[in-house]
């Protein structure tokens, strides 16, 4: 398994993904000049995870997809991982937290696939997640510390670089790292003039921490709004990715993204769940502090919102 | 003008309209059996009205896109009118009703475009664009009973039908019927398995009773919360069509347009403003009346929803 991913690496994933992720829009925001948003809440499972999910699972072997998928998540990556699951008539198991939103449990569910609740944090549900996978003989699909999940992400950089002319920098959410290691490699790629830009949460710095002191390392604990970046320790291939990729992570207080995912709903007309917004928090945090208005993309990463966040959201 | 559009009109809309509309995703519903959602709400101005706009502008003539053009709408046509101008860099203006949802106002002012405000009715509002029109000479552009026009709403239905297999009814929307017209058209010239119906709020039932009674005829009073739907006449062309392709019409209350919009946004994640979510209204009820779950799909027609509306659904 190579640790780094060329543009054909990317290509292919790309051709492979076709007809499970979609390739979404980037529209010019109708509320701020030169910002343009990559609408990843428009896939079918309403977040990016699909992408990587799909490069990850048709990549597997014949046996390997008999055996059946399992995978730890907060919502999304499981999501993801039953949607193709269920495209391929395989069998797929999620551990969820304790505290999982409803609806994203039921959504998997409608997609057929086991749904486990264990635990609070990525940390916890992955080691049972690890437990079932022993004992069942299943596959286990990584949310973000994995190669083939990163080249699936990296196409979503590319379609942004494709679609949107003479941008300068692009603004994408950290959990894991598995997002914006793609993104950041196929956007090097294809031309060094476009900086990204990583945002966190001010909660959950983790990924934030690790690259300012320059090795990896966890938090102890995280508190984020944004379910979806709640991740105490990043993986160590993203950390990599994001060590040679990454221009600068900036962080965001919950108030912000709150602010971002209001600002969407309100004058973009789109749905955002916290953490899909928390890029855009990042990008008009950054646009405030330097007064420059600069042609920036911001990954409005997922929709899958909770009905009680929804409710604040709206009001 | 021919008053009749074959399948080779709306492929050749379907090209001249690429990079102004966009190609929506069909997606299954998580909380329906054998329900699709074909999200013009993800448009770039969130609903399909830009495909006509697209369709009817770039069929202009060069002296005529240079006069600039003007049209009367309750939102989502103008929104479309001012963003293809904007890409083609032509004036436009656009007479909305006094009520106007503040939201759409500035989405159409963000594009460039002129705004007036009259009336309440669409046809106040066509009175006021017609008088424009001829003291400055600019071109009038439909809102939706023009040939152009409906080929371009056409488009949308040639991607269902070739997008959701062994589908057998499609419901759509009614306002003054350029969506139905175009939908019905490229469903039954591809297929005549396929059943279109079109639905229409009970407080503006105007093409309901026209078609009923074979007549095109007017209502004397509109009361609907699907304000993109309050047309008091349809067209005298969009008539025709309906009469020709549409199997039938059924009529939902607001409080059926209210729970599916509720629906849309809760359970898939998707946003739509009331009038986009009238279809599936109609679609969930004939399900409830007949029990049969057949292979439907409901056009989601757009999202540009108010401030105030979209409280009083996120409860």
């Amino acid at each position: 398994m190579s640790s780094s991913i060329s543009l054909e690496d990317i290509t292919k994933a790309q051709a492979r993904i076709h007809g499970y992720a979609y390739r979404t829009p980037a529209y010019r925001a109708f509320s701020e000049e030169s910002v343009w948003l990559k609408m990843e809440c428009f896939q079918p499972v309403r977040s990016f995870k699909i992408r990587g999910a799909a490069n990850k699972i048709l990549s597997l072997t014949d046996d390997q997809m008999k055996r059946g998928v399992i995978t730890a998540s907060s919502g999304n990556h499981g999501l993801a991982v039953a949607y193709v699951a269920h495209k391929l008539k395989m069998n797929a198991t999620i551990v969820l937290p304790e505290n999982a939103i409803l609806e994203k449990k039921q959504m998997i569910e409608s997609l057929g696939a086991r749904t486990v609740l264990f635990g609070r944090q990525q940390d916890e549900r992955m080691k049972k997640a690890d437990e079932i996978q022993n004992s069942e003989g299943l596959i286990f699909i990584q949310p973000f510390n994995d190669i083939e999940i990163i080249t699936g992400q990296a196409t979503c950089g590319l379609e942004l670089i494709e679609d949107v002319p003479e941008l300068q920098s692009v603004f994408v959410p950290i959990g894991g790292g598995g997002l914006i290691s793609g993104i950041a490699t196929a956007i090097k790629l294809k031309s060094n003039q476009v900086r990204v830009i990583g945002v966190q949460p001010e909660g959950s710095p983790s990924m934030y921490k690790s690259l300012k002191i320059g090795t990896l390392s966890g938090i102890e604990e995280s508190h984020t709004i944004a379910d979806g970046l709640s991740v105490r320790k990043p993986g160590d291939i993203t950390f990599s990715f994001v060590k040679r990729y990454v221009d600068d992570i900036v962080l965001v207080s919950d108030e912000e993204i709150i602010g971002a995912t209001t600002q969407l709903l309100k004058k973009e007309h789109v749905l955002a769940e916290p953490s899909g917004a928390a890029a855009l928090a990042g990008l008009l945090k950054v646009r405030r502090e330097t007064g420059k208005k600069e042609r920036s993309a911001a990954i409005v990463s997922g929709a899958n919102i909770s009905k009680e966040m929804l409710s604040k959201i709206a009001q």
